[in-house]
C-alpha cells in the first residue's frame, strides 16, 4: 500500500501538525480501536474522546478542542470526519485500470468508445454504444444497444445495461446491479398474463450511484428517471416509471412499486416498501421496513411495523391484537354501561330511555 | 425507432380512425400526458378522459363513448389498454439479435443449438445443453449441464441456469436471475452445519416469466417446479421444492420458503413473505409485505402489518401496542366491576359470592 | 445417473440390510411420496410412518423401531436423516470440472492459480490473485486483485469477489452473488453526498457457505467478517463492517445495517432486518420478517409485526391501532371513573372533589 508523510497528508486535508514529526510514516487509515502506530485515525464525534486514551494511532485527526489533553500526535483540523472522507481516496486500493480495450472484451465494431475509456475482460459492448471519457467497464459487464455512458462513470463487474439506457456523468453501478429490464407489465388475458414490451428508458443522471444487485426497471412507455446525485444501496428494486429526487439516499432492500415519485433529500431506511402510483414529497425520512400505502405530502418521518419483543410476549400481543376491533366494541360498551352508573340514580331519573 | 402509419396501426389492431388520415405517420406510443404529435396514445380509463383536453397526441386509441367530444384524431377499439399491449410490440426496440453462435461464446461440443438459436458472446453452454428453435441466450448467461431450454425463450444477460434444469417453450429469465443453484439445505452437525447435496431440479413450464436477481433453488431432492405461465417479478426468493400454480403472479421482493405450495391464479403484491411447508390454494390474493405463517385454504385476500404513521404517532402506538395483553387484562377486570357495579344494589342481592 | 448397489450404500452409511438383496441396484434418492421402485429413500421422523405403506421406494433408510411392520426393504440405521444427508453427495449430479485454466478464461499472468484448480470459460481472474488447491471458479466469475481464495473453495457461475478480500478453505459463493463491492459509505456535504472509500476487506472464514445474489459489503476501515461455517442464504445484504459469529445461519432476505455484530449459533429466519451498530449475543433465534432494532443481550427467540388476517379483518384492525394511544387513554379514564364509583356512595363520602 502506497504510503504517505504525516506532512503529506496535512497538506492534502489543511490540517496543523501537533506533537508529531512531519517526515512520519503513515501506511494506512483506521479506527481509533484498530489503528497501529504507522495508521491514521480520526475523532469526529467528542463522545468517544475517551477511546484516544488507548488507541494505538500513529496520528489522529482531531478538533482542536478535543485534542486538549491528548499527548499523542494530533492533525488539527475543523472537521476530522471530512477530512477523513477525503483521504479515504487517497488510501483506497480498488484498481484503476489502465485505458483501453481488453483482448477478451467484445466491443461491437459500431460502439464509440473514448480512447481513455477501459472496458476489461469478458466485458460486452453492443452496436451503437457511447462511452465517454475515464469510463470504466469491469469485467463481465455487459452493455446493451445504444446505451449512453457519460464520463468517469464506473460499471462494476457483472453488473448489465439494457439497450437505450442513459447514464449522466460520474454514474457508479456497482456488481450484478440490472439497469433497464423490462417492468412487470402484463395485462390480464384469457385467464392468463398478456406480456407488454416496456419501451422506456432507464435515465440515470449525474452522479448517481446504484448498490449491487439492484434492479431499476424500464420504463413502460415514459422513462424510469434517478435525478442527480440520488444513492441507492444494495439489492434495491425499482419498478417502471419511478422517478427518484435528487440527492434522495435509499438503504439495502427496499423496493418501490411503478410510477411512484419519490422527491428530492428523502432517505428512506432498509426494507422500506412503496405501493405504487403514489408520490412523496421532498425531505421525507422513512424508518426501517416500513410500508406506506399513499402518498406523502408533508416532509417528516414515518414509520409503520410493531416493535420486536420475546416471541412469547409477542404471541400474546398478535392474538390480543386480532382481537383489537372487538376490544374497542367493547371498550365503547364499557363506556356506556359506566357513563350510565355515573347518571343520578335510575330511581331519581326514570325517563333515561 | 421505426414509423407506422395510422392506417397500419388500425389494422393491427381492428380500429376505426375517425378524424384522422390513414397516411398520418405515427412513430411512438406514449402516454397522454407525455405524448407529441407523431405519437399514438390510449385512454384504458374513462375517468382519466380529462387528459383529453390537453394530450399532444396524434391519435389515441379509444372507446367510441370516450371519444365523443373528443376532437382529435381516434382510433376506435372495443378495448383501448388491449390494443395498446399488442402494439407495444411492434414499438418495441429490445435487439432481436441474429441466429448463430458468436465466436466468443463458449459452447461445449457436445451441446445441440437449434440453427436458428442465438448464443451471444461471453455467454457458455456447457455440456449436453439442449437450446431449442428460435431461443436466445444473451452476453453472459451461463447454462450449466444438461440443461433443456425449450422454443423461443430468451435468458438474459448474466442470467444462471445451473445443471438439469428444465425450461418449456417461450420462458423467459431476465438478467442476473439465478436458476437451480442449492437449496439452502443442511443438517445440525456436531454443532455446525452439514450441507445436504440439493439433488433435484428446476422445471419451469410454457410462459414462464422470471424477473432479474430472482432467484429460484433446485429441489432439495423433489423438483422445484414453475407452472405454466406464472410470472415472478425482480428479487423474489424461492426456494427449495416450492411449486407454483399456472399464472399466478409474484410482485418483486417476495421471499418464498421451502416446500410451500402456491396455487393458480393468485397475486402476491411485493415483499411478501411465506414460512415453509405451508399451501396456498387458488385465487388468493396477498397484500404488500405480509408474512403468511400458516396455510391459506379459502380464496381471497390476505394481510398483515399495521398502517403507517408519523414516527411520533407510531412510537406511542409500539409503546401502547407492547402492553396490549395486560390492556386486555385490565379491560377484562373492568367488566367485571361495572357488571357488579351494575348488578342490583349488594344489600338486595347480597349472595353474589 | 451412476447407481450403487444395496450393499455400497450399507456399506457407507453402516446400515444394515433388512428384506432386501444386497445386489439390488439403487439409482437415485426420493422421498417416500416420490421414490420408485429403484430409488432409496428415508424416514427420519416417526411421525410420517404412515407413509411406509403407500410408498414405492426400492429399500427406506429407517430406525429399527420404526421399521417393524414394514414389509419392504429397510437400511437399519441409528439416524436415518444424517444416512441421508451423506448420500445426497453419492448421487450428486454438479459437475465436477476438471482441473485447469479454460482457454476462455481471462487470468492474469501475475495470479498464482494451484494445478488442481480450475478456471472455467468466461471467467476472470485479476492481478496478483492466489487460488488454492482443488478450489473450482466457474463460468463468468470475476476475482478481483490480490484476492486470495483456500483451499477446496467453490466460486459459482458468475459471482463476484472483489479486489484484497480473503476466502479460508472450502468456503462457497453461490451463483450472483458479490462479496467485497463498496459498503454504503457517504458523509453528507452541501446538500448532497461526498463518497467515501471504502478502504476494508471482506474476511470469509473456514466452510462458510454464501447464497445466490447474496452482497456482502466490504469494510470502511475495518474488515466485515464472516466466521467460520456461518451459512447465508440467498438474496441477505450484509453491509459493510457487520461481523457474523460462527455457525451462525441466516436465511433468505435479510438485511443487516452497517456495523451490527450478530454472536455464533444464531439463526436468523427468512426477511429478518437488524439495524447498524447493535450487538445480538449467542444463541439468538429470530423469527421471520422480524426488525430489530436494538442489541440483544440474552439468548432466546425473538420476533414482531402482526398475524396475519382477511384484508376486511386486518383493515378494521389497522384503523383501531392507529388510535390505540387514545384508546388506551380511554382506558385509564374509565378506570377512575369505575374505582370512583365503586367507592362508599357519594352521599356517604361527600368530600370527593
Amino acid at each position: 500500500m502506497k504510503s504517505w508523510t504525516l506532512g503529506d497528508i496535512a497538506a492534502i486535508v489543511g490540517a496543523t501538525i501537533r506533537g508529531g514529526d512531519s517526515n512520519q510514516i503513515i501506511d494506512g487509515l483506521a479506527t481509533l480501536k484498530s489503528a497501529q502506530s504507522s495508521h491514521l485515525s480520526f475523532l469526529a464525534n467528542s463522545l468517544y474522546r475517551a477511546a484516544l486514551t488507548t488507541t494505538q494511532a500513529g496520528a489522529v485527526l482531531i478538533r482542536s478542542q478535543d485534542a486538549e489533553g491528548y499527548g499523542g500526535c494530533a492533525l488539527l483540523v475543523a472537521n476530522p470526519y471530512a477530512a477523513y472522507a477525503q483521504l479515504t481516496h487517497h488510501f483506497d486500493r480498488t484498481p484503476k485500470p489502465s485505458s483501453g480495450i481488453h483482448p477478451q472484451a467484445s466491443v461491437h465494431a459500431s460502439a464509440v468508445i473514448d480512447e481513455s475509456a477501459c472496458i476489461a475482460a469478458c466485458a460486452v459492448i453492443a452496436e451503437e454504444v457511447i462511452i465517454g471519457a475515464g469510463s470504466i467497464v469491469e469485467s463481465g459487464a455487459v452493455i446493451g444497444a445504444r446505451v449512453r455512458v457519460g464520463k468517469n462513470c464506473r460499471i462494476r463487474a457483472n453488473a448489465v445495461i439494457h439497450h437505450d439506457c442513459v447514464l449522466g456523468d460520474r454514474v457508479t453501478i456497482h456488481s450484478g446491479a440490472i439497469i433497464g429490464d423490462d417492468g412487470f407489465g402484463f395485462a390480464p388475458h384469457q385467464g392468463g398474463w398478456f406480456k407488454i414490451a416496456q419501451i422506456g428508458r432507464v435515465v440515470l443522471h449525474n452522479d448517481v450511484d446504484i448498490g449491487c444487485n439492484t434492479t431499476i426497471d424500464r420504463g413502460a412507455l415514459d422513462d424510469t428517471i434517478i435525478h442527480e446525485g440520488a444513492i441507492i444501496d444494495n439489492q434495491v428494486h425499482i419498478a417502471h416509471n419511478v422517478v427518484i429526487g435528487a440527492h434522495t439516499a435509499i438503504a439495502g432492500c427496499c423496493g418501490i412499486s411503478g410510477s411512484t415519485t419519490i422527491g428530492a433529500h428523502c432517505v428512506l431506511a432498509g426494507g422500506v416498501g412503496l405501493v405504487g402510483h403514489i408520490e412523496i414529497c421532498d425531505k421525507v425520512h422513512i424508518t426501517g421496513m416500513t410500508m406506506i400505502t399513499k402518498s406523502i405530502t408533508k416532509s417528516g418521518s414515518y414509520s409503520s411495523g410493531t416493535a420486536f419483543d420475546s416471541t412469547d410476549n409477542w404471541k400474546k400481543m398478535a392474538v390480543r391484537l386480532k382481537k383489537l376491533d372487538e376490544m374497542a366494541k367493547r371498550m365503547r360498551e364499557l363506556e356506556k354501561l359506566v357513563q350510565q352508573l355515573s347518571l343520578p340514580k335510575p330511581d331519581e331519573s326514570a325517563h333515561d330511555g
